[in-house]
């Protein structure tokens, strides 16, 4: 649920009315506790059963099995029941250990979601994955944990660097791409907007970007929770970018990664003559409003090569690259050529130019 | 399902019908390794798609997150798919840590059960529990997670040391004593039989043995697999061996810290008047046969009442003390003064004595 005044508000009853006196350990990532952290404290000490509030330094380099230890750690010594409650407050990492320590907590704990950050609202809290990262694989050890519930606030968004704004942006295009054209038209016209306001202005767009984003995931995930089946249209930019964000050792933040992996897929459906060059023509203008990248030394084809048998193990021998055909159409190619990869290159490299 | 060969004999199809030449990592335990390697190793080799198989020297001093880690380790370098299947062979806790590997292992993938040990096959492989011991609490991190199925063979118990069996049959008690009348009086007639012969004779009353106590814990938890209902006939025994069993340092096995919980728990129930004295006596009586302790330096009324707080956090506030009314009949109890302990205590040593 989005709410209309601050989530931490003492006279905001939504968080209180959700987590219902229930005892909870607040698990908050330490940006977000220097910024709110009074307001959150102030309302965790009057409005909730808090047993303990953690802060948390997120970073991708964090998102460990011993960071999901110290958490657990953190609330057995707090002494959070089994029918406890873990409440996240911060970005994707953050939310996603804490899921996956919940998943795990006493073979299982409810835990609620606080996105503070655009990822973090529009595509981490939309799903039940939880996980950390393990032998240099993104998201190895977790579980589907389905949460008690969210609340966005985009108050939170102000204080976003600009690099979170992009990598948020990245994975509001995602979906706007492949599954809502009005969406995708709605960043054409106002992506600069969000971007150089951090969501604030003009408030209606903002509003409807979110909730936008996050109906088109709802939709599109809601059928296949579980994954069962593996040809998911949402892993649109993230096939390439799971190699990358290591591979980088997550210097590329998670958006920028999925942004790069979405354009040499577009670049790779042009060259295939499944998509229109006008297409990769518009996301390049739209990554140049909103400060995504449309290089970077990883992206060659040798490297990007790589990243392809551990997703095709992933994905149970089918490769699934999910490319764009028009706005709101993809589909999958379960190979990739060398030759053709040279080629998408080079048309990413010229349409960037342009 | 009990396989009427040895489940690793060549000519065996059932094994190889269960996991369908789906891609499979092995862990058994190292004593099972070095009584049946060879077999297993044949099996997997000629019968199974094995892409490796781990030891692993099973304790409950073993039974910890790295443990779990390195299971997951192996099984991420031999390539195990997400739609492989973990296949654990051991006691309980093989089984119970591949359980909880497999439940986090790329979010949660598939496990099959083959245990080797009488508490294994009539307990463990009964329930969908999966965990390993944390911060000096047993299985406080894991997952309930359904096992793809399993295979009982009650030959693995021939090469079992004795305390493992008296272990085993402790748990058949507890089964027999609230949930089977039947069951129990199987065991005394045929109790210090099934000791001696480690299982392998009278035959059909092995198998009888083993067929009542796993149908009786299925029909017992079966309408309550997760939980949601605290009040359980089967954590008969399983509140002050809980603590038992850390605070021994694990020297107790499980099998035996129930049974010293039954005892006092069976003793607390005379005392108040809800049971028989005449139970306690049989009770007593099946211990002797079968060599469990009737007493231990630990229980004592002031260890015992340290066992109570943390179980009722557990449990939700709600002691739940599972005492025995008479055969196939048991009742809660929700509060434990330290005089009702003195007595049952005393209770236990004199008919201890006879």
């Amino acid at each position: 649920m989005h709410v209309s005044q601050p989530v931490f508000e003492l006279a905001n009853d939504a968080l209180a009315d959700k987590l219902q006196n229930r005892k909870i350990v607040v698990v908050v990532d330490s940006t977000v506790d220097a910024l709110y952290g009074e307001m959150l404290r102030a309302y965790a000490s009057q409005r909730l059963e808090c047993v303990g509030i953690k802060t948390f330094a997120a970073s991708e380099h964090m998102k460990t099995l011993e960071s999901l230890q110290d958490v657990v750690t953190f609330a057995a010594e707090a002494g959070l029941p089994r029918k406890g409650i873990f409440v996240a407050v911060g970005g994707g990492v953050t939310l996603d250990i804490v899921g996956a320590a919940a998943a795990m907590y006493r073979r299982g704990t409810e835990f609620f979601r606080i996105p503070t950050t655009v990822v973090g609202a529009v595509d981490v809290s939309v799903g039940i994955k939880q996980g950390v990262n393990f032998g240099g694989k993104k998201n190895f050890l977790g579980a589907f944990h389905v949460p008690l519930g969210g609340i966005n606030d985009p108050r939170f968004f102000a204080s976003l660097p600009r690099r979170e704004l992009s990598a948020g942006l990245a994975e509001i295009i995602k979906v706007g791409l492949l599954l809502d054209p009005s969406l995708f038209e709605l960043l054409e016209r106002h992506g600069e907007d969000l971007f150089t306001t951090a969501f604030q202005a003009p408030q209606s767009v903002a509003l409807e970007t979110m909730m936008r984003a996050e109906l088109a995931m709802m939709r599109e995930l809601q059928p296949n929770l579980w994954e069962h089946d593996l040809r998911r249209l949402v892993d649109f930019g993230h096939t390439f970018s799971s190699w990358l964000e290591p591979a980088s050792a997550y210097a590329l933040p998670h958006g920028h990664a999925v942004a790069l992996d979405m354009l040499v897929s577009t670049a790779l459906a042009v060259e295939a003559r499944l998509c229109s060059y006008e297409l990769l023509r518009r996301l390049v203008a739209m990554y140049r409003a909103v400060e995504l990248p449309l290089e970077h030394p990883l992206v060659r084809t040798s490297s990007l090569l790589e990243a392809l048998a551990p997703m095709r193990l992933h994905r149970e021998g089918a490769l699934n690259l999910v490319v764009p055909v028009e706005l709101g159409l993809g589909t999958y190619l379960q190979d990739v050529e060398p030759e053709q990869l040279d080629r998408a290159l080079r048309l990413v490299a010229r349409v960037g130019v342009r």
